[in-house]
């Protein structure tokens, strides 16, 4: 089971290639993943997200590593991307969280952007050390668990 | 033997966090690799800096895969980073960029904040196809050639 | 009468006063503009929407000038800002956008965060020299030009 | 009696146009001015860098207004931009800060590519309230004051 989040580009994420910036990309699956994973203000939203990330929160989630495949240029649209998202792995403290982005919906052929995953690691934000993920987030979180994006180009 | 390049950071690659926001590190990298790898306008940089970027240029570097270790959180201070890079392989048509990002220069002790690596393939920028690279880029690439940085969080 | 742009804001728009930056301000109203006034490529869009924005079109909009009035800090929040646009002046080559960036649509009481206005040149992308706007252009904007806004905060 | 700032640009900061984007001149302001005006982390800086800009500072600057005009595309180049700041007036909260920002040092004919103001006003950080602008911070900035940048593009 995987969430679609749809992504709206800006102007500004494109560089003087006139591609979506490599650096830009992260910032689009970042918005993916916190309507993906953190709570709404308006209490609307998947039931992912689940994640306190106001300034002032006790446990914040602080990314340990990404990987990105960029499979194909990205070039400017209007309609939104689309990106699924899923969970590659829960551990003790941290969750990898796992993109595929693809064309806008009822673009065809649909194509496969970039691939990407997220290690987010949970740390009480006083101490910055790990805080064990709870049962109850597990139990959330599980039904979305699938087997880790297959990366194909590390050397 | 590696290359040594100083990035200012700036007040904007902060996040609400108040650390360098992920996103921003890659273009920090970025910034550490043009300057590294493209030739400058005005004729004075690293012997390694000779790929032509400039829109026209017949050979430009597509990004392949980002690999992003973040070890610690950058908070902000005002002398620039100091990013160690250096080659981690030559293939045909790609290099592998490596990176290790430190505190300024001077500041003790030294912290290792991000480890990453870049593949970079070079392509025709008409059809978009791979070009193999020239004997005379390797020859000038060869001397920063050592092991690919180690990643260490994988899952 | 005006045009209604909806922009959903990012985290990557917060900087670490956990305010809309006061740069990607122009980011936000930049991607409200081109909805406005650039051509879609899908075909559905305001009817205002006919600059044609492409690497490659004859003529390009460059900008001459902003002016931003930041009245009250945007806080996080997941619905899209609320932004009308509309035309203070048409003149010869140019034009003067304005815009008023409110709360979200159904918060009460609605805020206005931010007024601004940015010139816009038409220019040959060839020569860069200014391009007159065609009577069709002016036709088809001419319904949205009303009063420019009005600055209040200037020395 | 101005002060220079000289800011390298970034290859993020270009468009699609392959000129630096609007909203990024911003940034680079941002950066001029933070280093013309708040107090550097090790000790080192201009006369004038006195404000605190540290989270949990007691004032903290927001900024009012911002105006931009922008006189010449900026291209890519990879030497540092030469920014002169000055203060265009002292109010009772507020210091307008002026901007010309210049083609880099030695490059013959010397450009002018934008001239800019920000109106900052400090308040206190919990209630948002102004303050007034000591006596010893006047006495500091004064040597800095002289007519405002004289904006030509207005409607």
């Amino acid at each position: 089971m995987r969430l679609h989040v749809l992504i709206p580009l800006r102007w500004s994420d494109f560089d003087a290639y006139a591609h979506v910036n490599n650096a830009e990309m992260l910032r689009i699956l970042e918005e993916a993943r916190i309507q993906a994973f953190w709570r709404p203000d308006e209490g609307i939203g998947f039931d992912t997200a689940i994640l306190d990330g106001r300034p002032g929160a006790e446990t914040i989630g602080l990314i340990a590593r990404q990987e990105v495949e960029y499979l194909a240029p990205i070039p400017y649209m209007r309609s939104p991307i689309d990106i699924e998202l899923w969970i590659g792995r829960i551990g003790g403290a941290s969750i990898e969280i796992c993109y595929e982005m693809f064309s806008p919906e009822g673009v065809t052929p649909r194509t496969l952007f970039t691939k990407a995953a997220t290690t987010l690691v949970m740390v009480a934000a006083k101490s910055g050390r790990p805080v064990r993920i709870t049962d109850s987030l597990r139990a959330v979180w599980e039904p979305y668990v699938e087997e880790p994006v297959r990366f194909t180009k590390r050397g």
